[in-house]
Order: structure tokens, then sequence, then C-alpha cells
């Protein structure tokens, strides 16, 4: 399976960027464990603080791929642009956030990706992400997404 | 480990109960399945459709079990006691939902219980409950919850 | 026809209670007046200050009898989980209120039941009760729900 | 008893109108069946898609009818002024609508008119109508409005 | 000077219409004594249910007559198109209400037309009439419209 | 009658403050015009910028005086005290505005002053004060409020 | 093609009513022009003040007409029946309005009859309805609306 | 004098659950100091985390003792059927809260069964309860609820 | 323990105002009453129709007495000028109200200082004053404010 | 004339991405039927999932070109500053969507763009920027701008 | 340059109140230094926890000096009175918070002052005043406010 | 110090756009003057159009730089990215506009920008950025933000 994780604005200062709530380890650190994890899958990486790179790339990869692990960070309150572009392509989609959103401000509750995924992964820091890919990997090929 | 799953109200006419959104299995097929794919760890599961039955389960397993997986269905939205009583214990809960309630009625998209979880995971169907037990039995024992 | 009233939170205290709102007769009192003006079908009775109760027993009779006649009292306003139960079965159901709800507060107007019943009647007191087992009656046995 | 069904706007379309919603049957052509239903009592009908015409009627028949059944169509979401004029009149109103308005657009939930009304009927097509009448007929025929 | 009155939907019922509210005296046994009272004025009265009927007479004496009393009833609160045709003319427009809007109901306590008026006067009873017609005499002729 | 008219803040700065809504003539300049015109009254007028002290006043004069006109300027939209003031004392109240306070700033369109006054006055500049004094002194002295 | 450009509230006083929002040419000058374009269709006009008269038009011409160019005027905004007609004919109903609404006060934004035509166009002046025009012209015959 | 004080969810909890907000005593540790604070009176307790088990308890001694002291912990912001109980029966009802609600989150800050009891007094932890006691002990016997 | 009853607006017309809300005794006629129930505490009073009175009072005594029982009448929903006062000082201030406010006008549901007060007691009538000062001197001197 | 029809996010994608929405038709496949249809003038199109990117093109452009076309697909709904853009240049822009989009989600329904426009054409799929172009085409060049 | 400083209510707490907030340094302590750093100009102080004290004195000075540092601090939120003295003087206004009132509760996020300002200047606690004062000093004596 | 000024989206047109609102002067003009006020620091300029760019640029001298003063144009009301970006750094910033931003929109009053910032200053035009620097200058080296 070929699987991408897209990481949105500010995900590059992981481990840099208010420890208390997004823990104090980078995703350049974790990426390569994750990686490994999955000996029999490509997963492969991308992150950009421009919501245009956001969404080429999705268009790019969105009917290709077989699956995508989405964190949009603060775009995922605010993008319509991001969520159409994710009901525009093929490829399912699952939504990950680091921190437990329902527990921060109220701005944070409200995803306008969440609805074209496939279903969302929220408070488990960088493991979200592995559930997702979890997901993904024991999802028979064929099947392309669930719960759409 | 010892693993509680609690379902809610509705929960016991799962693959009867509108199978376009809730899939056309029952918990009680699925759950041998699960209890199957942990050898290690002990499952198990209750569900009711009283809220104060809830409450009193959670009450009872709250300061002495390692994991809650908690899909309270209905009372999600609505019920600040239940919210409550997840704060109130010492065990760590991950919330768990089978539909991605992004994608249905505006009133199902605000979880009164999540902010007091360690994570969310929606819309993955059964496999919500799967990936919520993953987490909790790759976390190491001594650890009481993380995120919340 | 095996139809069933089912009356919730307060309706025990029928005729006792702000008797201004819901008049002076208890619906034990009414409850033989309306078996007798049907004698061709088979009427029970059925009332619990517990939302779990009301929301078991629409489980119990929900794939079986030929309708339902609810009164959800106070959990009319508030309940989604026994908006789902209604949603859940397949036995028709047809919500009565005794006052005009919409002649009363402002959170009394809105019904979380309603649109998954096959209609709503309101404001007749107990005669309410009477329109809804009508309606049912008055259906061929074979059409299960109309209107939803 | 002197009964005046008033039809608002758009329901002269009956049967030819979103049938998915309103059914196939023309009002015309149930109104013969209903008016034999109830062979005791003067039953007529009025239908207009201007609101001043539907206040002036029941200015007219307001103080001299024994009940009026009303269904105000769109009015019924808009029309303070029709509101008033229910409030403002004698005989008593029993406010019915052909299709569940619970379960459709939000705007439709909400009644301007309802709470001057003796009661409401909604969801059950045509047969909203019998009920409405049915309620009049077996009132005394003293009583002038109940609930209100 | 040349005064119109115009009463809107269901002011045709006063004296007759809750009385509690309106009082018990009727437009037209007030009118002749308002008339009597300005005896160097050219005063009269136009009332209709239909809110067509009203802008339809806006139109007609907007561009000649001095003034216009205006009791736009139940339509004060939800015709934008009304509110429209009094910001269309060129003649002031005195808004009046007879009971105290701002004690009643909270949809009576905005106006879609008194932004358009000259000035506002409600409370009064049938005084608020003549209160309104008392500042257009006292202005001078040529003055059209204060306040605007 | 013993009348007198309150004027609440920045009333002491008309004609100086922003003539292009309020008029370029002051207060003081204006009321020996109106204690003119009604010889027969006793016409008092007091002025502060201290909601307090307004309170202080209305309960002096609250109980003995036949009449009170109230221009309560910005505290009309903010002060529930002064509003609380109003009903409490036993003088009825009428409300005067100089603008055409409809067709300002959305804050200016709720008064929560206007629902324990008898009416309401607004739009007509420094008139609106005659035809409030107007409407007390045409009362038979007897009456204490009308449409309250 | 027969076509029917049909005018709501205040446009008769087109050229007339606020010139600086509406232009300053009425309607009866600019359609002989419009007329003159389209030589091979059947333009007609129809214009009321009354909402009841627009919907009794709708449905005169609402199932033999191949369009409808409607500016709903004030009726837009308010009138759930007016989209109703627009809903319940099967001829499509293009929306114009000569202002840019959007630019305008907050209720002019939405639209109740909007979402029930093929489109809408706004802005252009008295040229809307030309594109409105220009574009039923340019569909084939047989299409019974687009983008419904 | 009877009086019943009446715990909803989570008080079961008290002294374990969030000691920060709640403090660290348990209710069963301070009943017998509160019963020998009252010696002349029966004071009974009674808690339960099921919403039905408190209406059915409010029904069972509503008709026949002195007052009730309730605090309904998390159904308090929640229960129209709790409120309408509280309504229904004849004994006066106290709420009590042990926290300052006002202090917490915004979904705290109102109360539908506050507008149903005789007064509320909050954020004195246990001493809450005493001084409602205090304040039935003082009531005279024959008193039945003052305020209400 | 020094003591200090601080009362708001309107509060010195108790017994003339609005009886059926506020009772028919003057706080006046209460208070020896008051002080005479706690001989061994020193109790004064102060009323004010004056916002900046009531911060100017709370400033002067807040960092010296044990305690401050306040009933901000009128300025407890509008004022964050005093709640920021009591916020402020270093005593405990307890929240008071006559009636029941819960069960009042919504805009007196919200307290702007009861966040800041140790704790709140309403709609006892001149009784919540006793409850609120037996709490203060029940308690041990050197506690300066619990629960806030 | 030199005209640029400017699209944003996913419209690249048209003719691929949801084709019950958007048809199936590509917008490189229509522009050149769109070029034809207007040889008199220069047509050019600039796409963009750029934010940025629209913005800079909207400076480049904005001070030398007749007109501009602009579909901001999903920014339409978020971007104030391609609406700040939109207003701080001279080119007349037409707003154009392919859907109905007030037929769609409520958050679709509200443009931050089209109040800066001369105009907006919405609902005719890809026909929607011939009527544009069309508009553009019938001015006369020198007019800058209409109805703005 | 005569500059007049006011502070509003609970500024003379400065030092005392809520230090984490307001930081420890009182105004009178810091007021000498800013007078020194402005040997050029005229520098005074007022401040008062009257609302109506402060519009007493923006009507005294607000014709003759030539700025004014205003912090309303809770008035800032509620007083439409004083942000009406504001517009209606001469003298440009400078408002200004020792806090980041974004940072803290969300009602204190609105000022009703604001507006009528020549700017805003938040967060940099006393030296917000010594900015405010820069800018007057900086500004030439003839410029009357700058981007009212 | 090194300080950077970040201007948002639109900033570049300064001087050509809206110059009723923004002044008719660039920020290329204005800069090398404030350049030359501050001879002892480095200031260096960045604008950008894409909202990616200004988080890349945040994040690239975020943890070296003394401080950024930032105008982020529209993006200030709508970006929860770049107000992550702002949390997420370590240099303090200060928010800028240059007009007052509470006397426009509505949607203009709020910032998610503002609440990260060590203040705000807003309306002073081009000297909004010269007092932001100045705080800068005035603050020790070794600050690293106040009032956060």
């Amino acid at each position: 399976m070929d699987l991408l994780i897209i990481n949105g604005p500010n995900l590059n200062l992981l481990g840099r960027r208010e420890p208390g709530i997004y823990g104090s380890r980078s995703f350049d650190d974790f990426f390569p464990e994750l990686v490994e994890a999955f000996p029999d899958h490509t997963l492969t990486h991308f992150q950009s603080n421009h919501e245009g790179a956001l969404i080429d790339k999705l268009h790019e990869v969105g009917f290709t791929h077989h699956g995508i692990v989405l964190n949009a960070g603060g775009f995922t309150h605010t993008s319509v642009a991001l969520g159409d572009a994710v009901a525009g392509i093929a490829t399912p989609v699952v939504e990950v956030h680091l921190s437990n959103i329902a527990a921060r401000e109220e701005f944070r509750h409200k995803s306008l990706i969440a609805k074209h995924c496939a279903g969302s992964i929220a408070g488990f820091g960088l493991e979200s992400y592995r559930l997702a890919v979890q997901w993904f990997t024991s999802q028979r090929p064929k099947r392309v997404g669930f719960g759409r």
C-alpha cells in the first residue's frame, strides 16, 4: 500500500512548539520508527505551512495512493478549500490530531475536514498517526474508504 | 491489562438498526473476535440503555481497571453527568464512535464527553473499538492516561 | 392490531400535577375508556420515569407491534438517545402531547423525537391519545408507517 | 356543527407538487370523501395563496363557526399577521400539516400560528384533516376551544 | 394638509380583538373624533389585511400627500417589502402602534419599517394616532420629513 | 399636573454634540418654549450623566408627580437598574428619543426601559418631548398610566 | 420559447425609487428594448405588489412556459410560500436582482427562493434581466432546468 | 419536619472526585454531623446516578414531606424531566451546589431546575446543605414554599 | 467579625416596589432584627443607587472587613466594573438576591458578579441575607474566602 | 477588452471532482470554446489553489485589465484577504459559481467577496462564465464597473 | 499640549488588585515618571469609579484639551453612554488597556468605546499610557484627531 | 536589537488601495524613515500575500530575533494557523493595524492573533508601526515578551 502522511501548518515545529500541548518529540524523529513498524507498506511524508501546497499534494496523490493520513493543523478549523479537496479526490483520508481538540479552545472543536474523511483519531499524540496507518494497513487493498 | 468496553443506548440494536449508518454486524458477533485478537489482556463488555447504569459502571471499575473504551451513543451529545463521571474517575477512557459523527446531524458534532477522555476515534465502524484497544495495549501498564 | 401507549416522565402524576396545564384526570382513569373505544384492537400501556426503561420498551416491542403512541414528556426536548431508539425500530411511532407545547416555554418547542415519528398530535389533552390510536386503527394492517 | 377547512399557499397544487413530500392526491379529490364521512356536520373549504384573503376569511367566519381547520402552508413559518388573526377570533382553530414538518428544513420547525391554536396535527398526509375534523365533531357543541 | 392613516392586518377587528391588549373601541368609532379634532386638514383612512394592498396604497399617495400615519400591525415585524415601500416614496411616514410593543413578545420588538419612518409612537392606544397627526399638522407644510 | 422631564447622559451636550444626528439646538434653549406651551401645568427639568442620580430622581418624584418624560440616552440600552426604577415607581413614564433609534446602530434598537413605560416616542427631535407632554396633559388627572 | 418576467413588490416604482440604488430607468422603458433583443422568443412581463398574485402567476404558467425570470423584491428574503411555489412548479426559474444584494443590509443576504432556482444573477441593474433571458434562450428548448 | 436530601449523579464519589473542585470529604462522612445539628427534625438522604430514580423519589415524598434539598449534579443543566418533577410536586425544594457553578464552564451556568425551586444556594461546599436545611427549619411548619 | 451588607439600586424601595416580587417589608425594618440575631458580630449596612458608590465602598472595606453580603440589584446583570471590584478586593463576598432570579426574565439569569463571590444565595426573600450572614459567622475568622 | 478568468482552489479538478455537483467537463476543455465565442476580446485564464497566488494575480492585473471573472471556490466563504484584494484594485470583478451555492451547505451561502464585486452569477455550470464575459463585453470600454 | 489621562473603575487599586494580571505598581507611583518624560507638555490625571464622573470630565475638557488618554476599565465593555461621550466631544481620545484584553474573557474582547477613538493600545502594562502620550506629543498641535 | 516587521496581504498596495481608509503613503516610502528613527537597531521588512509564507517567516526568525511587529491584514480575522505560529515561537510579537478596526465591519473586530501577542496597537496609520518599534526598543534586551 502507498500511504502518504500530510502535516499542515506549524507541525514542522513539533518538539519545539508548546511542548505542554504537543509533546517534545519532532515528527522527523518519529517518522523512521513509523516506517519501520509497517515494513510491507510504502509510507511517505509531506509537510507544508501553505494551504495551497497541501491542496496541490492532495490532488497529486489523491487518485493513485491507497490512503492519506492528514493532520491539517490550524487549517482544520478554517479551510473550506481543504475540505473540498478531500471531498474531491478518490483516495480515502483519515484525519488525525496530536492533542485532544475537544479539550481545547471552542474554535478547535469544529473541523471543516472531518466530514469528508473516512474517520478521525485525536488525542493520542504521535500514536494518533500510528493508529491511522494501522487502520489503512488492516483494510483489504481493494476497499476504497469505509464509513464515508 | 483489564479493559472494559462500555456501550450506551441503542448499541444493543447494532446490526438491526439503520444498517446504512451502523453496518449489519452485531456487537455480540464482533466481540469474541476482538477478545481473540488481544489474548494477553482481559476484555469485558457492558451495554445499557440507562444513563445511570453507565455512570454506576464507570464508578465501579474506574479506580481499578487499566482502561475503558466508551461509546456513549446518543448520551455523547447530551449527558453532562456522564462527562462528569469520566472526569471523576482515575482510569483513562477512550471515546469511540462507529459512524463519522462529523458527517451527520449538527447536534452530533458536539461531545460532552470527549474533553475528559484520553482521545477519540470515530468513523471506522467496529474497527474503532479495535484501534482503541490497540492503543491501550501498546501503552506501558503503569501509564495512567496520556494526553488528558 | 397490537398498539402500545408509552408515557414518559411525570405522566404518572397526571391529574395531580399542574392541573391548569395538564387537566385533572389521571391516565389510569382514562385508559379503560380508551381500550373500550377500540374493541377490535389490543391496547397496552407502559409508563416510566426512566429514559433507559423507555428505550428498552421501544426495543422490546418495536419489531413486532403495529404501532406505538409515545408521549415522552420532558425527554421530548432533551433525549437524543430516545430519538435514536424511535429511528432504530421498525414499528411506526406517533408522538403525542397533552398540552399545546408551542404555547409554552421556548425549550418545549423543539422535539428531538418528532422527526423520526410518523406524525405528531399536540394540545388536545387526553384526546390526543385517542386521535393517535384512531389513526393507527384506520390504517390498513400491512402499512408499516406513513409519512416517515 | 359548521366547520371550515382553510388551505393556504400552494395547497391548490396538491397532487401535482412534489408528490414525494405531499402525496399524489389533490385536495379536491379528497374533500368529498371527507364531507361524506361526517354527514351530521357542515364542512366547507377555502383555499387561497393570498395571506390577506386567509385573514379576511378567518375574520368572516371566526365569530360564528364552531371550528376551523387551518393548513397555512408556507405562511405558517413567517406570518405574524395570520397568527394574530387566529388569536383575534373566537372560533377555535386546529393547525394541520400534510408532511411531518419536524423532519424537514429547520425553518419549517417553527410555527407562528401553533400557539394560538387549540392543537396541532402533522405528518399524516390528508388524514391530518380527518383527525382534526374528528376532534371538533367529538367535542360537545357548546365548548368554544380546549387547551387554548 | 392631506394626511392618510393606513391600518394593516387585524386592525379592522379593533374593539372585538383581545380587548385586554388593544382596548374596546373600534377605529371606525374613533376616526370621526380624530377628523373633528383637526378641522383644517384632510384626514382619510385606509385599512387592509393584504400586504400588497398596503404597498399599492403607499405608492398611490406617496408622492402627493403631506403625511402618512402607518400602523402596519403584524407586518411591522416581517415585511421587508412594506419597509421598502416606505423607503421608496417621498411622503414622510410616522409609525404608530396601539400597544407598547416593547412589553410584548420578543418578535414584536423589531420593526422592519421604523428605520424608514420619520419617527415612531407606540403604547398610547388610539391616542398614538392623534399624536402622530398632531406632529404632522404642527410641521410647516413645505417640510418633507424630519429626522429621516 | 406636575410633570418632570428627565434627560440622561450627554443630553447636556445637545446642540454641540453630533448635530447631524441630534440637531443644533440645546435643551436649555428649547425648554422655556415648552413650558410656555403648557401654561396650566408645572414642568420641571433634570439632567444628569450619573445613572444613580437618575434613579434617585425617579424615586424622589415617582410617587407624587403626575408624569415623567424620560430620555435615558445611552443608558436606554444598557441599564437594567434604570428599567427596574421605572417599574418600581407609581408615576407613569413616557420614553422619548430625539433621533430615530431604529435607523441607527443595532445596539440602539433595544430598550431595557421601554417595556416599563406607558409608551414611547422617537425620532421627532425636540418635538418628541412636546408630544409626550401633550399626551400627559390630555389625560384626565386621575388616570395613573395607560397601556402599562 | 415562452418566457415570463415576474417582478415583485416596489419594482413598479423603478426609476422613481431610490435611484442611487436602483437606477433611474423604469422597467416599462426597458422592457421593449429587451423584447426587441430576442426576436425569436415570446417575452411577457407581470408585476405585482401582492405575494399571492405572484404565487398565482407562477402556478398559472409554471407547467407550460419554458422559463421564468423572477425578481421577487423584498419577498426574496421573507417568503417561504413563494419559495415553495418555485419548488412546486415544473418550469425552471432564474432569480435576478438589480442591485448587488450582498453589498446591502444583512437581511438582504439571504434568499428563501434561490435554492429552488436554476441560478441567480445579481448586481447588473437592468442587465441582470438580459443575462437571465440570454441563458434561457441559449438552452436547447427541451432542457427543463439545469443545475436545479 | 421531614426533610429529604437528594443527591444526583457522581455525588457518591464526593471526596474521591476532583477534590480541587468538590473538596475531600464524602457526603456519608458529613451527613451524621448534619443530622446531629438539627435534632428536632427528621433528615434522610437519597443518592442515585439514575435520573429516573431521582424523579421517582421526588414523586414518592413530594406530597408528604416538608422540604427537599436537591443537588441534581450534572442533571441540573440538562434535565427538563427533573425540572418538571420539581414543578409537579407540592413540597418546596431548595437547590444546592457544592461548587460556585457561575465560576465554572458556561454550560453549568444554566439550571433547568432552579426556576421551580423556592431558592438556590451554591458555592459553600457541604455548608450549602446546612444553609438549606437551616432555611427549612426556620420556616413555620405550615408554610408550603416561599418565593415559588 | 466585621460584616457589611451592601444593597444596590432600587433596594431602598423595598416594601414599596413591586411587592408581588419583592415582598412588603423594607430593609430598614428588617435590618435591626438581623443585627439582633448576631449579637457577637458587627453588622453594618450600605445602600446606593450609584454603581460608583458601590465600587468605592467595596474598595473601602475590602481589605479590612471579614465579609461582605452583596445584593447588587440590577447591576448584577450588567456591571463588569462591579464584578472586577469584587475580584480586586481581599474580603470574601457572598451574593444574595431576594427573588428567585432563575424564575424571572432571561436577562436576570446571568450574573457578572457571581463568579468572583464565595457563593450565591437567591430566592428566600429577606432570609437570603440571614443565611449569608449565618455562613460568614460560622466560618472561622481566619478563613479568607472559601470556594473562590 | 482584456479579460482575465481567475479560478480558485480545486477548480483544476473540474470534470473529475464530484461530477454530480460540478459537471463532467473540465475547464480546459471549455475555455477554447469560450475564447472562440468572443473573438473581439482577449481572454486569459489563471488557476491556483494558493490564496496568496490569487491575490498576487488580482494585484498584477487589477489596475490595467478591463474586467476579471472570479470563481474563488472555497475561499469565497473564508477569505477576508481575497475580498480585500478585490476591494483594493480598480478593475471591476464579477463573481461566478458553477453550482447554485444557495442550494448547498449553510456555510456556502455567505460570500466574503460578493460585496466588493460588480455582480454575481451562480448556478449555471460553465455557462456562468459565459454570462459574466457577456456582461463585460456588452459594457462600453470606458465604464469601470457598474453597481459597485 | 494639554493632555488628560482618565482612568476608570478599579484602576485606583492598581498594584494591589490581581497583580498577576495588572502588575504590582500603582498608577500614582508611575504618573510622576510619565510627567517627567514629557517636560514640554501638561499632563494631568483623573480617576473615578463613577461612570457619570468620567462623562462629566470628558465633557469638561473635551472641547479645549489637545488629547485624552482613556482607560475606561470595566466600563469599556458595557457603557454606551461613555462611548457616546467620546463621540460627542471634539478632543481626540486614545483608548489604552494595561492587559491584553484579547487574551482574557470573551466579554472583554468587545469595546463600546474603541470605535469613537483615534486608536487603541493594549497589553503593554503602564507602558501603554506612555505610548499613547507619545503619539499625541508627536502630532502637530493643530491636528485634531487622526484616523477617527 | 533585531526587529522584523511583517506585513500581510494587500499591504503591498498601501498608498494605492482605498486611500480613504489606509492613507496615501506606501510602506516602502515610510520604511526608510522608520529605520532612520531607530539607528541603534536592525529593522528589516517582509511582506507577502501568502499565509504560508508569513508562517514560514515567523518560524525562521521566531527563535532568534528580539521582536516582531506583525500586521496580518485580512488574515488577522481568519487564520488560526497564523495565530498558532505566533504562539509557537519564542520571540514576542506586537500586532499593529493601520486603521481603527473597531470602527469598521463587525468581522474585523475579532483577531485570532491578538491573544498570542504581547500587545496590540491600532488606528494610528503608519505611526502604529513606529509605536510598536518604540516599545520594543525601550524594553531591556533580555526581556522576552511582557504581558503575554
